[in-house]
Parts: structure tokens; C-alpha cells; sequence
């Protein structure tokens, strides 16, 4: 391997092994590679590839290990291939509008390539100033405004792939229509790393919003959240976020930051919702539209009693504190060390879903707090199981997992799905049933022999070898 | 066959045969299915499936038969699946904005159906009224408005499938997010029906513009067309179309409807744009500032030398006058049973080859008219090489094919693709080495061999078996 990525390519130092060995996710496996192989190209990819493949030895393929399910963790003495070294923005085509990147770059760095020729990437999410395309793609990175702009699939155009052979695949181009045969790039996309390398993407980009409207709306339950959503989108309102946090989570924040209120109501409500709208159209009261439309549709809803109250940002700054209730809830949460999910739903489902969640919790683990949280526009819900200060980890854990069964299961009674964003990794590896069918497993092990016939990527990731 | 459907849904009957056993494309293979079969339920198509499988009969599924790449046509004593008569709209969540239904649902209700809640199916194209569900989906159905809505494949949310063993799966649900592994479901879009049959679909909707504004440009040559849509990108201006048509596209037009002039024009000009910028904003002068920045757009065109003259449609019915022009160069190409081809390029590379495309066809048909025109913001042409009326068939086919070659090797050379929305089927198998390497299509093989071990499914299509 030395001899294929240089020698200062490979590294076997204790610490560095633990450090490049293992993502975000710690579970109760261990973190073991056998060694950790910077690339610097795609044919140093398929030097290693081809090395690896010789002494049968497993790859991991690894980049800014921000995963939160394990999927770029080696546990097994698996050689971990990082493309952390490749990180060059190769081209971008601002009529095309399409950005073409080595898998190691740094999503902000895409995004802020864009921004400098009056683009945008729209793929956001808190990790993107340490995760890579490559690794966004392995996973389908989700994020802030799935609502508006789907996923990362939504916006890959092309991939080059080192397969097991140690080919250099190119799936898709620099094509917005390529009709032949089957799309392979999709398998890649969400593929966890078990079934090739990524080394570089073409990447689409679009127009900026002209600008946005963000609001903050305390709502009286759960239900009514939906409903709220539901009189956005009949409003004809063109929404860039869409999300909740319930009463428990502002208190969490509001604690973090050490102050007795914050946000702009007098007290937390039972429910939120941080609504942001996109100004459209072309004339110079664009902006003044969005907000009139936003300002009409709240006042509506206020006299319907679905919100009790509501503020909408007046500038650019108060955006941002309205925006920062959100996103720390997170860290304000931290030191519960929560056992966390990333459960989507249909919409329709997310009201009667959330009935059943809390009333079995308060059965379940009475004296356990739960938070809930999340893209609610998208049906996307983190519910957060927080550890009580005089509870054990060990014991909290226990009663977690045997919670966690039961809380998958009511996710699949609701048509839902157990990892909206994260991915399955080794964290939800033993849930993975509640989501895909037998035969949907049975497809996806069948289509892993077919491509990567001796296991060489990622075993045990996803599904059991 | 007749226990599993009724004895009214087994059709044997020569006529009949050869009329279903067929989508629109004929080439040089023989229309030949054992039967054509009627399914009206997904337990019949399980039954049918499980009949041929233990048989040993392969199966052509079958919609509309609107395809242009012979995908659906039997042509070895295959059973031909018809899903005509399941043609249910299932649910419609106005909401979470999604659609229900059965595989054999046209288009056009699909359309119809949500405009009646007043969302929009943004997938259109010329066969709207006959194409079926699923059939658009085992082709990934383009069309016109690809350059703002994208492919068939970015409205699909979930898919049930029937595969070779006659297991019915769900891929995907009614989830917005779901990574929980590989997206199975991103196989059957566009593999023409190789792996499975295609019962039911979730396909997403979305909010229709709030209106449009239309303009036709003259413009002097192939590449200003580049320059034309590279300033209304830059202008901001949001596309719904980006068309071209070439001069004779226009006389065929013109002669088509025996008139001496159509169009605005004075005269035919050597290229032309049909442009339709979408109305967005919430203001009631929405429109007027839609149209306002395209006219400054195309003003700014016109200085430059761009644009020679140019129209905005100032009413409905002069846009739908302007859009004709544009759709009946078809039906006006017909009577010279044009040899038609259907290519995507990187848009930066769209002028260069087009400039070596019409000086080869100059050099090796030299007596033979070339007609292009084209969904050019995709980067998507149709270009069209007609019959002389003075030459035979026998000899144009020869001569065209000797061309198809020559001229599939001009789009690889420019990274582009053989088939930007028709797919291979059979008409275009022998060339699709041309856009897909020799390990593409050995992943496409085994992935095929992963998901329909025996070939049950519509084998020969694509690749060879």
C-alpha cells in the first residue's frame, strides 16, 4: 500500500487508528482498523483497491466520518481508504450549472464554490463544514431543506466509482437525460460504502433564493402543527424549512444558554413551528410580497386557534436567533447523552403517530424524558430519549434498546421508516426488518453479490454478510 | 392464464396480437406474443407471473405502447402482460402532496386529477393521452418541461413491484425520506420493464406555476441558441421550457399546413428559441414583472446580436400559437419517415457538436435533408434525417444505419448519450456500447441476473440476455 499512495499515505499509528477508524457513531462494537490509506487519486483508489483485493482484505471507505449510524467505522481489522486527501474542485459550469469535485471535498466548500459564481448547492446540514460529497452521497445526506430541495440523490448527476476489480467506473456524466439502461449511479447513492468507492461527482446546482422570510409560531399540540403546515402549503406559500421542536426542547436550550426565557414568546409553548419562506418573483417588492403572504396566512391561522402566537423576523439577525432556538437544541440535549432516532412518516400519519409515541412512553419508561424535534414538513421526526442524571448509562442504554423495538415497530405499524436521513450503518442494523421487507433484504444482499461479489467493501454494514 | 384473469382478460386473436403485442416503434423484428393477458388486479399479475415462471414463458409487461424503443413489443412467443385495465386513481393526499395509483393510470388522469385539487403532475409530453404509469416509469418519461420539473424518476415516491417469484413488494411507501439501504425502486425506474412489472406507483406532485409567459426568438445560428439560454439563466429568468427548432423545422411546418407563412416572422430564420419563463412571486403584478424581465431580457439579446427578432406571446392563445410551431414538426417530418435519433450532450458541449454533426451529414448524406431541433436546455436532440422522397425505404434504412454508427461515435466523443429519453429497447441495443461501458453493462447484466434470475421478464430488451 506504501508503495501505491506513498508512505506517508498509510498509517498505523494507535491513536490515529482510533481517530480515522471510526465515525461519529459510537455503538458497542470496536473501533479496529488494520491500517488507515489516504488517497491522493482515483488510481491511488484503485492501487489500494486492487492491493486489498489481492490479500483479501476488507475496505472502509471513510471521508469526513461525520455518519451518525457507523457506517465508516472498521471494526474488523479492515484497511479504512480515506478520501480526506481529495478534496479539489475540478470544474464548475455556471450554465450548466453543474460542479464537478473529488469525493473528498468538503460540502462547504461546494457550497461556497457555488455561491462565488451566484449559485447554490442546496444540500445543508450541520456537519457540512466537515462532511464530504463522497460520503453525502454514500449516505443520501438529507438535511435543513429536504422540503424544498429533496435529498443529496436529487442532485447527484454523475459519479466515478472504483468497483472491486479495481475498474474505474463513470456513471452519468455531465448528462441531464441519459435513458440507457439501468441508472447504476442511484445503487451508489445511499450504498453506505458496501459496494465501491466514490472518487469524484458531478454535482447540480441551482439559483439562489432571491431571499427568505422565517417565522416563529408557538402552537397549542402536536396535531396542530400539521395543521399549520397544511395551511402553508394550501396558502401557496413556497417553502424552504418547515420545522418543529416541541415545548421540552426550547427549556433544553434555554437552560444550555444559562437564561430564565429566550425566544420571543413569554413562555414556551407546547409545540413550534419555524416556518421559512422563499421569496419569489422578479419585481422590487418581491420581498415585501413574501412577508404580506406569510403575515396573511398566520393571521389566519391565529383566528383559527392553530397558533397561539407568532413573530416574523424583521431582519436578517433576528432570523438567526429564531433559527438558533433550533439548532442548538442538539448540544443543549448533549449531556443527556440521548438515545437518539430519525424516524420519518408519511404526513398523513405524523399526528397519530406522535398520539401513540408519548402515551407509550409515558407507560414504557415513565420516568424518562422525551423530546421531539425535527423536519416536520418532510414527515421527518428525531425523537430524542433522554437519560436522567441519577440513571446509570449502562441501565438507561438497556432500557433504551428494549424500548427501541417497540418504538421501530409502531414507526412500521405507521408505514413509516426507521432512519429518515442517517442511514442503517451498524446502529440500526438489527431494525433494519422494521423498514424493508424480507424480500426487499433478500433484493439488496442479491445485488451486493452482484456487484461486489466478495464482500470487499464495508462487510457487515446495512445487512449482515 | 384464463383461471388467473377471467377468460375475457386472455386474448388470442391474430388482430389483437399483433396490435398489443406492439409499442410504437417498429423496426426489424417480428411482432410475435403467445397471448395478450389483462390483468386487473396486483394478485393477477402475481398469478400470471407465477403461471409463466413455473411455464418457463417469459413476459413483455405492458401499458400504453407508446414507447419509441420497441421495449414492449413481444417479438418471441412471449406473453404479453397488459396492465390497460388497471387504470385506478387509488388517493390523493393534497397535503403531503401525493398521488396513489394504479400502474395503468394515463398520464393525463394523473394530470387531470390533481389540477382537480389544484396541484400539478409535472411530467408532460406529446403521448400524454395514451402513456400509462407505469409505463413512464419503465421509461423514466422526459418531455418538455425537464429543464424545471426533471425526469419521471424525480416524481416517483414509491413503486409496488411484482418480481419473478411472484412476491408483490413495496419499495418506498409514501415516505419522503427513507435511507435505509439501497433504493431498490431506483432499479425499476427506467429498466423497461426487465425486472419486474410495475403495479402500483406514489408519485409525488407539486404546486402549479402561477402562470407563464412565452416568447419565440429568431436567432442566427446553432450556437447563439447556447447564448440566448445562457443569458436567460444569468438574468434569473425561472425556465418552464428552453426549445429550439431549426429553419426547415419551421417550412416542414409550414408546408405541413399549406401555408406560405406561419409564425411571426417575416421569414424563417436559421434557428430558433421558444422560451417559456414561469410566473412566480406572490404579488398581484407578478405577471407583469415576469414578462417585464424577459422583455429586458430579450432586449438585451437583441443588442448583442443574439436574437434577430423575438415575440412574447401577449395572450393564451398566441402562446399556444407559438408552441405549435414547435409541436407539429413531428407529425410535419412524418410523411418522410424520418430516420430519428434522440441525444443528449453536456451543454457546453452542445454547439461543438452540432457543428461536426452537420458537416459530417454534409459529407456522408449528402443528399439527404437533416432537421434539428430539440429540448436544448436539457441538452437533449432530436435530430432527424429524412428520407428523399425519390429514394426507396430499403436504401435510406441502409443508408441511415451505415450513418448511426458514425454518428453515435460523434456523441460519445462528446460525452453525450444515445438515448436522452426513448431508452434502448431493442431499436437502440446495438448501439449501446456508445453510452455505456463494457463494466456498465456487465453491473447491468448482473444486476439483472440478481434481481430475475431465470429472464422471465421481457428478455432481450436492453442488452442481450
Amino acid at each position: 500500500l506504501a508503495d501505491v499512495v506513498g508512505a506517508d499515505g498509510v498509517v498505523t499509528d494507535g491513536d490515529e487508528l482510533a481517530h480515522f477508524g471510526s465515525d461519529r457513531c459510537r455503538g458497542g462494537w470496536p473501533v479496529d482498523p488494520a491500517m488507515i490509506v489516504f488517497a491522493r487519486s482515483a488510481s491511488h483508489v484503485q492501487g489500494v483497491v486492487r492491493a486489498c483485493a489481492a490479500h483479501g482484505v476488507a475496505i472502509v471507505p471513510s471521508g469526513g466520518r461525520t455518519g451518525l449510524s457507523g457506517a465508516a467505522t472498521a471494526t474488523q481489522g479492515e484497511v479504512v481508504l480515506s478520501l480526506q486527501r481529495m478534496g479539489r474542485v475540478l470544474d464548475i459550469d455556471e450554465v450548466a450549472r453543474t460542479l464537478r469535485c473529488e469525493a473528498g471535498t468538503i460540502v462547504q466548500t461546494v457550497q461556497e464554490t457555488a455561491a462565488s459564481v451566484g449559485l447554490l448547492y442546496p444540500v445543508a446540514f450541520a456537519a457540512q463544514g466537515s462532511a464530504v460529497v463522497g460520503g453525502t452521497i454514500a449516505t443520501n445526506a438529507g438535511g435543513l431543506r429536504v422540503v424544498r430541495y429533496g435529498h443529496t440523490r436529487d442532485w447527484v448527476m454523475g459519479l466515478s466509482v472504483v468497483l472491486a476489480s479495481g475498474e474505474l467506473v463513470e456513471l452519468g456524466g455531465q448528462l441531464f437525460k441519459n435513458n440507457t439502461g439501468y441508472d447504476l449511479r442511484q445503487l451508489f447513492i445511499g450504498s453506505e460504502g458496501t459496494l465501491g468507492v466514490i472518487v469524484e461527482a458531478t454535482l447540480r446546482l441551482c439559483e439562489p433564493p432571491r431571499g427568505t422570510v422565517s417565522a416563529l409560531c408557538a402552537v397549542p399540540d402536536d396535531s396542530t402543527v400539521l395543521a399549520v403546515f397544511t395551511r402553508a402549503r394550501r396558502h401557496g406559500l413556497t417553502l424552504q424549512a418547515f420545522e418543529c421542536f416541541d415545548r421540552r426542547c426550547l427549556e433544553h436550550v434555554q437552560e444550555h444558554r444559562g437564561r430564565e426565557r429566550i425566544g420571543p414568546f413569554s413562555a414556551p409553548s407546547p409545540q413550534h413551528a419555524l416556518i421559512e419562506v422563499e421569496v419569489t418573483g422578479y419585481g422590487p417588492d418581491a420581498e415585501d410580497h413574501a412577508r404580506d403572504e406569510l403575515t396573511t396566512c398566520l393571521a389566519s391561522a391565529q383566528d383559527a386557534g392553530e397558533i397561539t402566537d407568532a413573530v416574523i423576523a424583521a431582519t436578517r439577525q433576528q432570523s438567526v436567533q429564531l433559527w438558533s432556538l433550533r439548532e442548538d437544541i442538539t448540544e443543549s440535549l448533549h449531556r443527556y447523552t440521548p438515545f437518539k432516532s430519525d424516524v420519518a412518516l408519511p404526513l398523513a400519519r405524523v399526528t397519530a403517530f406522535l398520539e401513540a409515541f408519548r402515551a407509550r412512553v409515558a407507560e414504557a419508561l415513565p420516568d424518562i424524558e422525551t423530546v421531539v424535534f425535527g423536519h416536520v414538513g418532510d414527515g421527518n421526526l428525531h425523537l430524542n430519549i433522554l437519560r436522567p442524571e441519577a440513571m446509570e448509562l449502562d441501565e438507561f442504554v438497556r432500557r433504551c434498546a428494549g424500548f427501541a423495538d417497540e418504538m421501530y415497530a409502531m414507526v412500521r405499524a405507521h408505514g413509516g421508516s426507521i432512519s429518515a436521513e442517517h442511514g442503517i450503518g451498524l446502529l440500526k442494523r438489527p431494525y433494519l426488518h422494521y423498514s424493508r421487507s424480507p424480500e426487499e433484504i433478500a433484493m439488496m444482499r442479491a445485488v451486493k453479490r452482484a456487484i461486489d461479489p466478495d464482500g470487499l467493501f464495508n462487510p457487515g454494514k446495512i445487512f449482515e454478510p
